[in-house]
């Protein structure tokens, strides 16, 4: 081909690509509930090719306060291309037997991990979205790492409030977050827009997540809450918490560069 | 397919989904220059598949201040879903032999409009689009649809300025602009990001507009500038003005539910 | 003084203010809805120097899509400079047996616009807004100024929904909105940080608004739809409708370059 | 006083207004570099009530990535009543013969902090402003706190670019920046708008800062870059660096309940 650039837009040198070519390399905070849904608004967004865990209704909620660059990117020291924040739902499923996750909403935002997510198969929508930090410095302003540290965190989108957390620590965690934990597979969807074929798309595929080069921090954990709030074009509020297990705080990075489809449906 | 939408988010309803399904409604205000860049900086982001034009550097600069909707949809009155603003650049090239024109670079203020336009072939970023308004009274704050009358727009990605635009109206055209005339011919691109595939995209595939229904108020015209600022990560600047004829503003809007496939390449 | 500036930076030439020396120029499409709160909720945001209207708990609230400059100023050709949006609520009282209103609560989407409405003792917060548009032709996607048109507006701040307001035109209004007609009389305020004196401002006066070179357009008008929703150290919502008379859509404005005291607190 | 409230909106209870009342914590990571621009430039810009500083033209520039919340308030698990960012510059001056500093230019990404600002007579405007951030994960998208490590941070106001920093940490060091250690003494500035007096400002006074509870990690210094980008209606990069000394990387927190009063000039 003429033009380069592994997303658009595309030109001679490639160097005004939305997303630059993997591998991209991650660290990030995260808040994480662990949470039971209503198990009919659970099937009721399984994609095809997954079945229903056996253990019904089963989600995490994830907040998760990134930044991220490519090989050698110049992107880390130019944060407006580095750092961006996001909320998602995992519902849990089987594919095949084996358990795994699926994303079926989450809001970022900024642009080029938004068609990073879509690339990657995560359904991104555009929203804001805050998470109480921890600086190290025993202050009244920082929660601290330590039981009684209160942390919050809130997604909005097109004005309205999606979801809020909140997480009390009470302690260490040996394993962190269960239902976030099997490997996640997503839904790669491009639409067509030729007349007659609005419900053909031309990608739509189960795609499995790869990474490598992963680390993590000692994870806190206490009890947690969690609200999804209905929004005019929202859905994600039908998986609503029918019952909370606890929260999570801890941070966490890896490196992608990779994706295994699964299943292709055209 | 189990689930619904036409874009991604897809339930069992299709509700959430980020794009609503064609047809799409537009109308909006437009600031149009016709000018000309370097010939070897058109041609370095001419796409596969077109010629250059015989009229070498030939180019548009378009601001557009859109409100749209999907048939019977209520965005119209949550704004929030129908109001966009974006700044594109326009080449103009040959397909086969016809004058066609084709669309480098976009910038856009909302995420569905990002999302449509990368379903048509627009390589679209997110940035932060005004354009100077007239509201129909004669008043010091209103520039009036008259000679003497100031136009100007601005966009800005990342914190950095893209382009900025002004136009003096010293009276009517009969004709509008020129150089955004010609039907637009796009490349829907969607990567890969399996191992050893990341040159190897999914959907790479010229692409034509399709439209119906479309109207136009009268366009003024006047001279007119346009500066495209250097910025870290973008190439729209390459195609900084050598030759500026005149500017153009007009209000249009059209129906847009097909797009032409004219070449594959994958 | 050594600097220059009407606001605040101050430098050697007053070029850097915030806000633009006055006279400042207003035109702005309006979305108007007259209506009652509950009398005790207006009366208990009544400030100082007031007291009730007698028909208790009229209110208007009002969506308001602006530009303004200053004279002989460059704003207007640099929109980001120049255009704002804003929604407020008023509420109906007297002045020494004279109707008024006064705004207890005001978001606004633009810093200037924020200082500016501080100096008028307008009590903005940051905010989101979004209303429907109308272009002048006759297409799916605008409403028009006719019979069975719809509008909407929304703001919301914080990530929070604050206000949605719709209209349906039934027709034209001689009058245009009543709850929102007579003189405004505002408090600025104007807080001390010294120790023992935060409950001490050093700036608190009842000031009456004074506008001059006023225009409108004619009122489109019709049943109309208000809801105020509760959010995190909010207030505004007290005032919610428990009546609505109807609501108006019209084009207005004005100059203001005056300010009256009405009375001194501190 | 019938309403209540630090700031404004004014409310029988105080619950919303836009500024909690003081005290306010604060805690936040901090990039600072020490240079010198033009000493006649700094002149320019020296308020009433202040000397030149005997080693001309001496500033920092700052940003700082800040975390906040009043006495018991609940902004600290709601961050988007907590989080904020900004970017300003301070020059080296004399008071009555003593060393201070004073700020003549500054950015914020939130209204609340805008608003606590101008009482503490900060000049703030509104802007986006980006910093990398360390995660305490070897990982290579985290530059950590070692040499090598690369930091960078941006400030752009109304899509046009303010400032950009970059700093590699080549060791500890056991001061941290000196042009930003002395007392800040700020300008408390509140215009009227009444007919005539539109150049007599209601409050004009010099303030001294008045912090307690300080605390702060070490700091990380090594060589550093600043650029500061000339805007439409902006002064600051009269400012711009003709010497560069350091840069350095911390944590600093502390409370702040009071202001004294210097000079009054009105």
């Amino acid at each position: 081909m003429r033009l380069q650039g592994y997303s658009i837009p595309r030109t001679s040198t490639g160097r005004a690509s939305l997303v630059p070519p993997p591998p991209w390399h991650y660290v990030g905070d995260f808040l994480v509930v662990d949470y039971w849904a209503d198990p009919d608004a659970v099937r009721a967004v399984l994609p095809e090719g997954l079945d229903p865990h056996p253990d019904p209704g089963r989600c995490a909620a994830v907040f998760a306060d990134w930044q991220s660059s490519s090989e050698g990117g110049d992107e880390l020291v130019d944060p407006i291309r580095s750092h961006y924040r996001e909320f998602f739902i995992v519902i849990n499923a089987l594919l095949d037997g084996e358990e795994v996750t699926n994303c079926p909403f989450i809001w970022v935002n900024q642009d080029f991990a938004l068609a990073r997510g879509w690339i990657q198969g995560f359904p991104k929508k555009l929203g804001s979205i805050w998470m109480t930090r921890t600086f190290g410095l025993d202050l009244p302003a920082d929660p601290g790492l330590r039981p009684g540290g209160r942390y919050g965190a809130t997604c909005s989108g097109r004005g309205r409030a999606i979801a809020d957390m909140t997480l009390t620590i009470d302690g260490e965690s040996e394993e962190g977050p269960r239902h976030n934990a099997p490997p996640i597979v997503n839904v790669r969807h491009f639409p067509r827009l030729a007349a007659g074929r609005h419900d053909d798309p031309q990608v739509h595929e189960l795609v499995r997540a790869v990474s490598r080069d992963r680390a993590a921090s000692k994870a806190m954990t206490g009890p947690a809450t969690l609200t999804l709030h209905p929004a005019p074009g929202e859905e994600h509020d039908t998986l609503a918490p029918v019952e909370i297990d606890r929260g999570y705080r801890f941070t966490f990075g890896y490196t992608i560069d990779d994706l295994k489809t699964v299943k292709e449906f055209v």
